[in-house]
């Protein structure tokens, strides 16, 4: 289901990421990394990192809050130039009550030899929708 | 300068964003809204107005603090869902010292009409380079 | 009406705060800087601008949603030291609807000679309480 | 010495803050509850909680980076009304390099049964202050 709705994002194909892990709370998205998603110097762009941290925290609520839901904002702090073979954002539930959850990412690359390194973190908050 | 600068980042050429205005504290990053950059209920995906709130932030500081910067992190608050014509994300320094700068930015849309509707706002701050 | 909310919060009264503006969509909320309040060089302690930061938005809310709001959350950059004889946050709402306000506020510090400088810069998002 | 730091700290001694734990990435400031520390419904202002990110968020920096840094900004977003008898901020560098720290932060709250309540979660940047 939620590869389904992930699938069913245009920008979400364009940039080719995957949710390969769904539920209590968590949300796993991951994107290959390759040309087009670089930034000048070859890293991974910033921009990137901001969707996967967007995507993956609205995601993780949406295991807790349904599939109606709205993010109303996030932080991100990079920690170091991303470089690798796969992004791997790792989203996770802090709290969820009735009408939001507060939601935590953790932003890794993955390199050739499978070891993982963090390039940043974020944090948001996820409204439930309302109906209107 | 800029606009060669943003040409030689892959991904912006991927989601297609252009600069239109650049230099003494500000950057104006525009993109053309496409079917390729919406999400699944045909609003233009938050990871893309992520995207422009970063580089455009980036940009801007970069006309302060020259080109060579990292952005630290940011934060943006969505205010609506984004449709339209265009993206335009306008960034300003609110203060630029030695070190890093302080920067926020507007994120509207422009329909048809010409009428511009803003759809989240950001704050972020960006660090000159270090010689390493 | 929004003194006397100010005055009902033992916290703000510890930390001497006052409202001299409230209305449209905006709230400013000023505290004269005092040893109390200051960090171990003698700046005004970033807590302080804190506090007036999340005070002054959640204010700037109450005068579009009313004065039942929670506060979701917020983000604060420092942009220097702060010195001078009284802090003044100035909150503005970007953007209110039914459910949730957008709020960016700007802190000053005006010293003896009345010249205001800026020292932060923060944005939140505030939530209408919903009955319960 | 830590201890000593915030005791040097007028503010934190207004609040009644502690530092009880500090080291190896890791800082944990507490502050009991009381009257002069709530807001108008009787829940602990929003104001201490930011001051107390504010605060571990840089003394987590400190044992990293060492004494003399910058917080360059943080982001807080509050899960719930924050009642008991202490809070406690528990801080931990996500990532620390030669110039800056990335720093995560849970708020929590002790009720008289001992039990925790996580009420905030926040996350920041922290500067190494350069020789001038």
């Amino acid at each position: 289901m939620a590869r389904k709705a992930l699938d069913s994002q245009p920008f979400s194909r364009l940039v080719g990421a995957r949710i390969t892990s769904f539920g209590d709370g968590r949300a796993v998205l991951e994107v290959d990394i390759r040309e087009e998603l670089r930034q000048q110097n070859g890293f991974l762009h910033g921009g990137v990192l901001a969707y996967a941290a967007d995507n993956s925290l609205t995601f993780a609520a949406g295991t807790t809050l349904g599939p109606a839901v709205l993010t109303a904002g996030f932080s991100v702090q990079y920690i170091r130039p991303a470089t690798g073979l796969t992004l791997v954002a790792r989203a996770s539930v802090a709290h969820s009550g009735r009408r939001q959850a507060v939601v935590r990412c953790d932003l890794f690359t993955v390199g050739a030899d499978g070891n993982e390194t963090l390039c940043a973190v974020a944090q948001g908050t996820v409204l439930a929708a309302q109906p209107s």
